[in-house]
């Protein structure tokens, strides 16, 4: 799939949370000493936490179930795969070069760098150049609603885009009618296997995770006993090689997948979309996102891919307009078949009560834990007054944060660093727990809200006296005394 | 690193691994309906979760402590990163092509696929066509001792590899004097970033995780407020294009690292070397691996690797013999003083005490994932003879096993169904559990025991009055009646 954003004025929002995502460990660029690697980006000790915690949460919800089994597939595919997914022929970007100083652009968002103006007087001398296919522009035109861009919508038409192309200057070195024709450029990763590079050991890392599960179809069947209904759950990386990556971790060339495949009775197609369709969007809700925040967005019929007979994007509201976060896709038999004709191997399901032969439907949720991360990350993020003072903090759900509890001695005397590090070896087993004896506990609170530890334990001269400690909530920011016996307890029945 | 295992004639336990590994869902050969994609596999139902287990309890041991940070960086790295690590020039093997029918071989391993006979043929027609070089041959035959094979000892000497290869003709057409002079190889994956496959576009897949801690080292410390000594840990995949991929899941092509680089100040590191080295090994015997199959493998002086000054090796007596599942090494300031060097960043830690600034030594651990996996898999396999019957069983440690506990109705009938599924919805949270219902009580045992499965739960009549099960322990086989109220406590406190 290629998702398309609302574009919207990013605020300063973003840039915050990637300065912060930055400072506490979260999210580095990747290579960063090395001035970076475009569209790559490294999850920090904090980062790596919520993360692990999300695809846990993930894996649980989707797994920890009769009808689904998990998987982990190779990244590295047989090449045919991605002849029978359509991947080699169809998963393209238009692209043009500049005959004159060789760069190369991606057609379809070369309107995204120019002004309205610009747009506005290349298009007029487009119109006068080709008064030959006056008709085929003004029955253009005429689709072309209000609240869409003309010019883009040119851009798109095979046949009229590349003399609107003409039209303009290389946004590298200026030239005019420097333009090769669009062509196709294939956004998968190739590589090669072995040590000849030759079109025969071509391979591709995967652009996506799903194939890794339908070819896995009759291995997981045969192996597991299941009978349909039932699905196969994956998590792992896919690669894109975007031309334009942006908005932070939702347009990478490096990402993850969390992807479930269903595969059903043809006949029951209908009844597990709907299921898993609002299974999915109460998980994000069940994990804190906010309701508000959160959509369906149906694809209308004539806008469905190629596999699909019904899609429904779940998005997310971020600074930068609606995104998708996952889909939920009726992608037929389309799949099975294709494998079946290319690898001919049967992928017939035998269905005992009936007799009957058939290739399974799938109903497909595909999830990204990179977006699912940014999500979480955004929604969690809060700017708030108190006492006159913005407190920031990260409100996430206990199961997501990346360090669940902070323990502060008060002072460091007084046998108050021996009883703390002892609660400290006391929850460390079951807990990621981080201890800080450092500067005031106003600053330490502050630190420990800004990353979104929801609970820290005070140790101070009356825990000497009854063994209890003081644990602040961090969204409340109420306090509460706890036995230091009943501690454990206490924190796990709060972080269920 | 390359590993070099001692190659023994492989007995048929691995087949049977294998053949297990795949009926019962632990790993499928990749793209299988496709052929197979050679030194890559896919990780099925039950291999997925033992993979999950052994990667948490490293997580767990590695970083459920102070000192040690997590990390999860991007497989796409800065090519810089290989420069300055040294891959680009040294992770290579010496090739060979044959100009007449355009194979390609590996120098080192080209001895494996020949008789005595042969190499002593050829070996002697060497001598005679290179009298000139008598003095040379001489001189390499006297550091020859007797267990070394010759034939080998000579194509690892630059000068005169060739004119031994000369002798020899064609594995693939048979020509004679047809090979091309040995050239270096790189294992490393290459494709393209963006749409230009330029030299200067191109990057490589990781060959190692450990690069991607380096280059973090700064990021980490600043976000993190760690003081030396401390460590950065990372699981992620790693990719290296071998010619020859081998045993199982010994020798990959794509395979998973545990890896962990300890900072330290440069007096320090043969403390925490030795600290290291012993706790590595104990961690793989507190999971239960035989002991008596692991050992180190300390590497001499004069094998070091260029970046090491002290090293070893965590080795696992496989069936085809002892080989690596995970290296200590102590790298010193290589790693940190390259990329200060290639990235002109400077990497120094300032010591607050000493008011000292310099570059820290490192102390790695690094293990495989998928070596492990294969080891415990390996290491749990047993045949045993039970009522003059052979039983197979995978004794798993309990942390490490895929299926915590089957539960099985003993009829289906009387209510029985129903308290069973009643218990399974109650563990199901907790433990992954599996129900079966179906064929002799004796035959669902024997399906659990091969899958390593730690406990059978059975319910019968007398459950329905008691409201006790039977718990039958995989490895005594002893059955034990235990409180349904007690049944959740009672399996959670043996999973320990």
């Amino acid at each position: 799939m290629r998702f398309i954003i609302a574009q919207q004025n990013k605020n300063d929002v973003i840039e915050k949370i990637v300065s912060l995502a930055k400072r506490r460990g979260f999210v580095f660029q990747s290579s960063e000493i090395y001035g970076g690697l475009n569209g790559c980006w490294d999850y920090g000790p904090l980062g790596v936490e919520l993360l692990k915690n999300i695809k846990e949460e993930w894996w649980k919800f989707m797994t920890y179930r009769e009808d689904v089994e998990g998987l982990d597939a190779a990244i590295l595919m047989h090449p045919r795969v991605w002849e029978a997914s359509g991947h080699v022929e169809n998963f393209t970007d238009p692209m043009i070069d500049c005959k004159q100083c060789k760069a190369r652009f991606r057609v379809d968002t070369l309107a995204e760098q120019l002004n309205e103006k610009k747009k506005e007087k290349a298009f007029e001398a487009f119109v006068e150049a080709n008064q030959d296919k006056k008709d085929k522009i003004d029955e253009l035109i005429k689709t072309v609603d209000e609240k869409e861009d003309k010019f883009e919508k040119f851009l798109e038409n095979e046949e009229l885009a590349y003399d609107l192309l003409l039209q303009l200057n290389c946004p590298q070195c200026g030239t005019k009618e420097s333009f090769t024709k669009p062509r196709k450029f294939n956004l998968m990763f190739k590589t090669f296997l072995g040590p000849v590079e030759d079109t025969k050991n071509a391979i591709y890392l995967r652009p996506e995770t799903a194939q890794g599960i339908f070819v896995n179809f009759l291995n997981v069947l045969n192996s597991s006993r299941q009978k349909l209904p039932f699905g196969i759950a994956q998590i792992g990386k896919a690669f894109r090689n975007e031309i334009n990556t942006k908005n932070f971790l939702f347009r990478t060339r490096e990402f993850e997948q969390m992807e479930m495949q269903y595969f059903v009775k043809p006949e029951d197609d209908k009844k597990h979309y709907d299921d898993w369709k609002a299974k999915r969007l109460q998980w994000f809700k069940d994990l804190g996102m906010t309701p508000d925040k959160l959509r369906y967005h149906d694809h209308p019929e004539d806008k469905l891919a190629h596999y699909a007979k019904e899609a429904t994007d779940i998005e997310y509201e971020f600074p930068f307009g609606w995104g998708e976060i996952e889909g939920i896709h009726n992608r037929t038999d389309f799949d099975l078949g294709r494998h079946q004709e290319y690898s001919g191997k049967s992928q017939q399901y035998f269905d005992e009560a009936s007799k009957e032969k058939f290739v399974p439907y799938i109903i497909e949720t595909s999830a990204g834990a990179s977006r699912s991360f940014m999500a979480f990350l955004v929604d969690a993020y809060n700017e708030e007054e108190v006492n006159n003072e913005t407190r920031v903090v990260l409100k996430f759900h206990p199961k997501l944060a990346p360090i669940k509890a902070a323990i502060f001695p008060l002072v460091n005397k007084d046998g108050i660093p021996e009883v703390s590090r002892k609660i400290e070896a006391e929850l460390r087993p079951y807990l990621r727990v981080f201890y800080d004896d450092k500067g005031a506990v106003g600053r330490r609170y502050r630190r420990q809200d800004e990353i979104g530890t929801p609970f820290c334990i005070t140790i101070d001269h009356q825990t000497l006296e009854d063994n209890a400690v003081t644990v602040r909530n961090r969204d409340t920011m109420e306090q509460e005394r706890v036995s230091q016996d009943e501690l454990l307890t206490y924190l796990l029945k709060k972080l269920k």
